[in-house]
């Protein structure tokens, strides 16, 4: 039985759906979530659910919580009893295997960092994001807090990235490409450059300049990019989905048959919400780090919480760190 | 009667587009434009059309013709007779207020900055892009051939996209945002973190920092980023255009109901189509450069001409050189 800890307290909607999400994970999954927030707050919540699994949960107090706007290092400095370094320091203690938190991206990443540590000789560890695509998930790191990154950590981010497609998304060998405008070889600005000249001598399934369309096709299982890149793409990808919804529900506002169309289109536009949704990729890995910490989006629902659980009880099956600790040294 | 030299060899639909393309500007506008280009292919293409109003057209003959996929500085030395080349001399000559070509992109840039030179004090000229979002079309730069920009860059880029955002868009006192990764001001990397202090000072409408997202519901008439982000976001964007309207058209196969959604929205759909195809806005102006010089997408249509004709016109009429001069010098 895998066991992870699950930071009650962080998210949009937390506890309720956090506290939610950990019953449906342990209803689907081998897994004892352990439930890290205030006490009081969790003997309620838990007793809202009435068949969970025999062992399949455990309360361990915390009573301190850490906003989603506060500063990562004052709030880990300040809350010694937060639910983010409580669950953190039982993944230290091993009395867990992973952690899982959907609250302040930044006061997870401090957290972890200094409390689990770096992987030796990793530079910079790294947030990457599972985006969809016309035919499969794709890994895109950093789109974090690196948004100054020397060559050598987009060849690190290379590496820690095909880690995480073969443990969490469990494609056996990826196909790895560096976010470029163009394709040539000697395509780029100078970071991309010297970074694809790391990488390529790298020994993993390195596909070469890839461009932000390719990766919306599906052309890769793996893109590399700098955080300030990443993070700028998804949000201009959150933007053209909102345009792109925005555009119709003012259509149909406006005509009766656009109206009717878009009602007979209902089960396909929800079932693209869903196949395009964060939500089902369950939260990021963070890469580079001593440990299993997973980070889902703000807003996680019940269902995004129980994806989150099952990429931790992935990564720790199939020896994510290990993997990663192993291909930095290589 | 505006005088627009038009590049009639440049594009993948060239002569045939382009020449019609001149025809509907020649009946819309008070131009007189000049098609230049093989004589006698021009002679032919010309006589498609019956109705060109007086005056409307002129041919200039130049023999040669650079490929979409040539070296521009390669092209620009051998091909003294390209139409590239003949177009930008009949501005450098006052022969011609502005150049139009849907040709390759690098070889108009060098050829224009080669030929008309860089505005005085400019360090890098920009390729500018129009892009669509929820209220009003919006000004992006750069998405050109500056992957590794100095804040200065920035800064200039800001003045360019201002005045442009004036004379061709026709807007008073547009919003200049800075493209980055969160809006408070600490936030960033180096470079635009150094770019914001720069732009601030500016006696323009500086609304800060704005993220993707922004750009496309519209809170900025002007984007600023350099010019690797900015062709990375392009290629994003249409990447995602791409994966929405393939799930649907796979959706519409698979299911008679999908099917019979789309079609009520096919009116819905080529309005989004058109509202939110760069064809509308009809290219984009070289800024920095001694003169009016507009790149149109590649794939342009008799449609996308005609409007690159029409910016050529604003841009002249409305002195976006003199202005970009005034506001660098300021």
């Amino acid at each position: 039985m895998y066991k992870v800890a699950l930071d009650v307290m962080g998210g949009d909607y937390a506890p309720g759906e956090i506290v939610y999400g950990a019953y449906l994970a342990a209803r689907e999954y081998h897994v004892q979530v352990i439930l890290v927030g205030p006490q009081d707050i969790l003997e309620k919540e838990v007793e809202l659910y009435k068949n969970w699994p025999e062992n399949s949960y455990c309360i361990i107090n915390a009573s301190e919580v850490v906003g989603m706007s506060e500063s990562p290092s004052v709030s880990f400095r300040k809350k010694k009893r937060s639910s983010i370094r409580v669950g953190l320091g039982l993944v230290k203690d091993k009395m867990a295997e992973a952690f899982v938190s959907a609250g302040n991206t930044g006061a997870v990443m401090a957290a972890s960092t200094l409390i689990l540590g770096k992987l030796p000789d990793i530079e910079r560890p790294a947030i990457a994001t599972v985006l969809p695509s016309k035919n499969n998930p794709v890994v895109m790191l950093d789109v974090g807090s690196n948004v100054d990154c020397k060559a050598s950590y987009l060849n690190q981010f290379a590496s820690m990235g095909h880690c995480m497609a073969q443990a969490v998304l469990r494609i056996n060998n990826p196909r790895v490409g560096l976010l470029n405008i163009g394709e040539e070889v000697e395509k780029g600005n100078a970071l991309t450059q010297k970074a694809f000249e790391l990488i390529k001598d790298q020994p993993i399934n390195f596909v070469g300049n890839v461009e932000g369309k390719d990766i919306l096709s599906g052309a890769v299982d793996v893109a590399v990019c700098d955080g300030f890149v990443g993070n700028a793409l998804l949000k201009f990808g959150e933007g053209a989905a909102d345009l792109f919804f925005d555009f119709f529900k003012n259509e149909s506002k406006s005509s009766k048959r656009s109206l009717l169309g878009l009602m007979l289109l209902k089960k396909s536009l929800k079932k693209f919400k869903k196949r395009f949704d964060h939500e089902e990729y369950g939260g990021a890995p963070l890469l580079g780090i001593n440990g299993v910490s997973i980070v889902a989006h703000g807003s996680s629902s019940a269902v995004a919480v129980k994806n989150a659980v099952r990429n931790a009880i992935r990564a720790v099956e199939n020896n994510m760190v290990y993997r990663i600790e192993g291909a930095i040294h290589r």
